[in-house]
């Protein structure tokens, strides 16, 4: 029996974790803190949790359990990181405090320095079917921002294959639990409902650089990235539609067959068939992507659809909990 | 040509109220007012706005104007209605200040002495069609709040005729825009959206005592009221469903006849055919009230449908306004 | 194992109980037919089904399973039940066949000579909590209405108690998937976003009949019912909103001490605290159902809640199942 | 004053028109036309619709009226347009039919014969902005699509400037009024809430050749068109975000320039300022259409945001019945 903490039990992201670790069979939850309700249930704050008394991220019993999930806003959850750490804890930390491996990157994009720059090195990146190898017992997990989770899985056949001429597009499309739970006027339901927002579209959105990050790994002249999210009038579901001009020599026939094989033995990932495209309906209240492929005029469109608050976040981190301890990684996700 | 000033323009009936006397043929709009946004355009506030800059309450030019509209808190609105009347301005309060004869009750409802309580007299209760009368040339106006226009225009004629038999119960549907435009968990998108809530629901939702007090008016002994308003995945619209039990010598005939001929010639209520029921699709966007009469086993069924910004707010303020300065009832709101 | 086989599983309620056998560790889901789409997979139906190639129902190899769920029609349902018990194969209805008891009343309300009356003393009314006793066992069950379960649930204690006077008024919303899969003007996304519609209110919504049945197994003088129906713009949820006139000698101390022990081992039941309302919130994707309790005035207004396929139809009949196969009821549905 | 007719007034962009004509203070709706349901009032179809009996096709009184506005299929409608033309009466034709000059492409794309190409040369192509002179007098309006409506006016400027290299991508979000009135799965309440679904992405969509049409227009070397919908959980709006590699010797200061000026007088296009980006609130429930530029990395992001059913469909067909009838342009739409 693993047993786990959350740190920052009441937001999104939390909450699904909450109600994931509940219903898996491996799993104990030892505590959830909550920084403002400690001492309240956490039904209190939402009508749907299972019942669960909130501490305070102080009295967490670090010594008590084998892994700690951070559902934190970036910076104070590098800090805390290194807390749990130095009990001797795993992380799996949900914010963006780990996924850029390059601090001055972190502090061009966050505005802040890196709180803990000795951690980076050892943080894995959490895109699980892809640095399966390298989160076999780590110590610290980056886990992956939702936009990029989406577009990733879709991108790495394209980038290794290298078929890509100049920039690549995503268009991509949230729901509104992606843009979290504290209350503001871009979240309330009035401005939201029968609305469709572009926000910070072009190359200023902070999944940008993690995006450009993973293509660099992957390609040795790695592309341009124009990225534009877009609020969508729904609660929940991520989906990037990806453009990509193809470089002379490549053709329909040959990119179906790349993206054929590319993950064959998958329980998370489906490619679908030529011609269909992903979409919400496809995912939502699942762990999984879901990637469509079209060819129009040597331009490949991607469609990838994913839950924002499961593969996007909460889900993906059980799932890289599961590799970490080499459970059976689909355990508690079906 | 009539011209008005606005004071709160930066919420839902403030931004109603805008368009519609934008629109208004035979009104112009002096100044908007902002506690928060003075200097600004209206259009930074809501992107579909025509262009205003918001001045500062403090800045408005009060004598340039025959009438002022109110968009403020309770209490806050009681205290400038005096200046503007001082300044020989004609007022249309939107909020719940003059809406309650007795200062007792309202300090019993809202928790505040009374700001101003020598106006509440002089007061007239803008439910147009029932007070017609009074309205025109009055000085100061207390415009309805959405449930009690929705509930007392289908209600009045029942009252009257004193044909019910213990407690009138309205079970009351509003959409979020009637919560207000300040962002908090209750009105987040994430929270509102595939969820419906009942809130203050029985004797403690402050249009309760407004209600009571009409039927005061109208009822030599008036029933109790029952009333459960519930928040619904709509951004406007808002629908009462009222249950009254008949009292005998009254039957399905008499009650149809009895609202038959109730509001012959109003041009913006509609009472439907025998079992039809009200919907918002019959009124959102409009200044129209919508009832519908069902009559099963000695109970009445009343649905009553009305847009809770416009009839339930600006659109019946800026009817008073015409009626106030005895010009065509329907101008601007067709 | 228990082998399980869904006839009708193109439904809303039919995906729901394919996704709920999938999970559940001790049922196989031997066949699924479709009378329109058989030889395809569900995938084809929704894209987010597991696999699974859909069958004729002529085809179903009913000697190769020990239940059947029935998601048809009425009328067509209990025609098939027949047969499936010849096969000596137990059934679970979803549909309205077998939940009125007395084939008089079914041909009123359903306009059709009951296809197999000889069936309807043996069937049980799989209102779980109140005739698990009934279940155990069991060869047909007739899977409860959505608006019966969620009002039922929270009147037995008060109808049992003998506490109401005059009529009992039920106002119930419920989501669209209520209305099933058919495409019509009414289900149409355009026609229902940001409306809200009662439909069939008064005395006529064939859910009436299967509730006044059960008023008159616990009541000796069973209330008359208004039952009024709203039609939600959300995906699923139920809500009932039930207004009880308290007789003398009642008031808000018993009816709370009466409904505080009412439920006290339910796993899937909850009383909320005094004055606390259920939403759908509270139950959405789950098999719960939340009750809350609010007097007033002599009124008792109890809001009850349930996600309409799971509670209300499909989990239900799934913890149905469990109980007649002694499993522990919540199998597979926490 | 202008009297107009309707055929095909029970979908949604003939009822917006009827909203329109009548809120317009120059014409008088003669008749309404309705295959199904002649006889009918237009309330029966849609309880907000003004008081309106509506007439079989056959019996429209063509020559008591100076124009037409069709709403019917495509092919349909171009045979309507002959007979309308015949008894001497102008037509704005909203369906698809004389929007492609050449009658091969039609038949291409539309896989029936062109019913009337004798008349595709004169019928001018209704962006009213840009073939405002061509307009004034026209006998045959082709109105055109809501997405090429909402790129074209975008990106009319880019092209005639042919700062374009490579292909051009519009990924385009439409809101489900769109898809039409008529009941199927597609547009089933429970299908699309919640969901986000591209379909028809790539080269197949029908108003790509239309946009390649204008393409052909206004650039001498026209870019290939990359065209992706997307269905949006909204009844209405429109949004194109449109990607454009920059040739060389343009940069972003440049492409500012350009679109400064290019719509200073027009009543009904915003271009917003840089960086800022078109929403569905800018434009529902108006005519207007909202454009945003943002650049990024040689590649323009045009966001061009309209009210499908009002500029991109009737408020476009009464503007452009404006200019024809050569009254002011904005009348009764603003």
């Amino acid at each position: 029996m693993i047993r786990a903490g959350i740190i920052g039990a009441t937001g999104y992201t939390g909450l699904e974790l909450v109600r994931l670790i509940k219903r898996h069979p491996a799993v104990q939850l030892i505590f959830a803190t909550s920084d403002s309700q400690s001492g309240q249930s956490l039904k209190r704050v939402f009508p749907s949790a299972p019942e669960l008394t909130l501490i305070s991220p102080d009295q967490a019993p670090l010594h008590e359990v084998d892994v700690v999930f951070l559902c934190l806003p970036h910076a104070a959850s590098a800090s805390m990181a290194q807390t749990v750490l130095n009990a001797g804890v795993r992380v799996i930390d949900l914010s963006a405090d780990f996924r850029l491996r390059d601090e001055k990157v972190y502090q061009a994009w966050y505005e802040v320095p890196h709180p803990a720059p000795q951690l980076l090195k050892e943080a894995v990146y959490g895109l699980t079917e892809i640095f399966r190898k390298e989160l076999r017992g780590a110590r610290l997990v980056a886990n992956p921002g939702c936009y990029p989770t989406s577009a990733l899985l879709a991108l790495q056949p394209a980038l290794k294959a290298e078929l890509f001429n100049g920039p690549i597009i995503i268009d991509a499309k949230s729901g509104v639990s992606g843009a979290g739970r504290k209350p503001s006027l871009t979240t309330h339901y009035v401005e939201v409902a029968g609305n469709l927002s572009p926000y910070n579209i072009g190359r200023v959105h902070r999944h940008l650089p993690e995006m450009e990050q993973a293509f660099s790994w992957w390609s040795s002249s790695p592309p341009t990235l124009i990225f534009s999210p877009h609020l969508i009038p729904a609660p929940r579901g991520l989906l990037s539609t990806i453009y990509i001009q193809l470089r002379s020599g490549w053709d329909e026939r040959r990119v179906h067959e790349l993206y054929q094989d590319i993950y064959p033995d998958e329980a998370f990932i489906e490619v679908l068939p030529a011609g269909q495209a992903a979409t919400y309906a496809h995912v939502n209240y699942s762990n999984r992507c879901v990637i469509g492929i079209t060819v129009a005029a040597d331009t490949i469109i991607l469609t990838s659809a994913i839950d924002n608050l499961l593969k996007g976040a909460s889900g993906q981190a059980l799932q890289n909990m599961n590799v970490i301890f080499e459970l059976e990684e689909t355990y508690g996700l079906l």
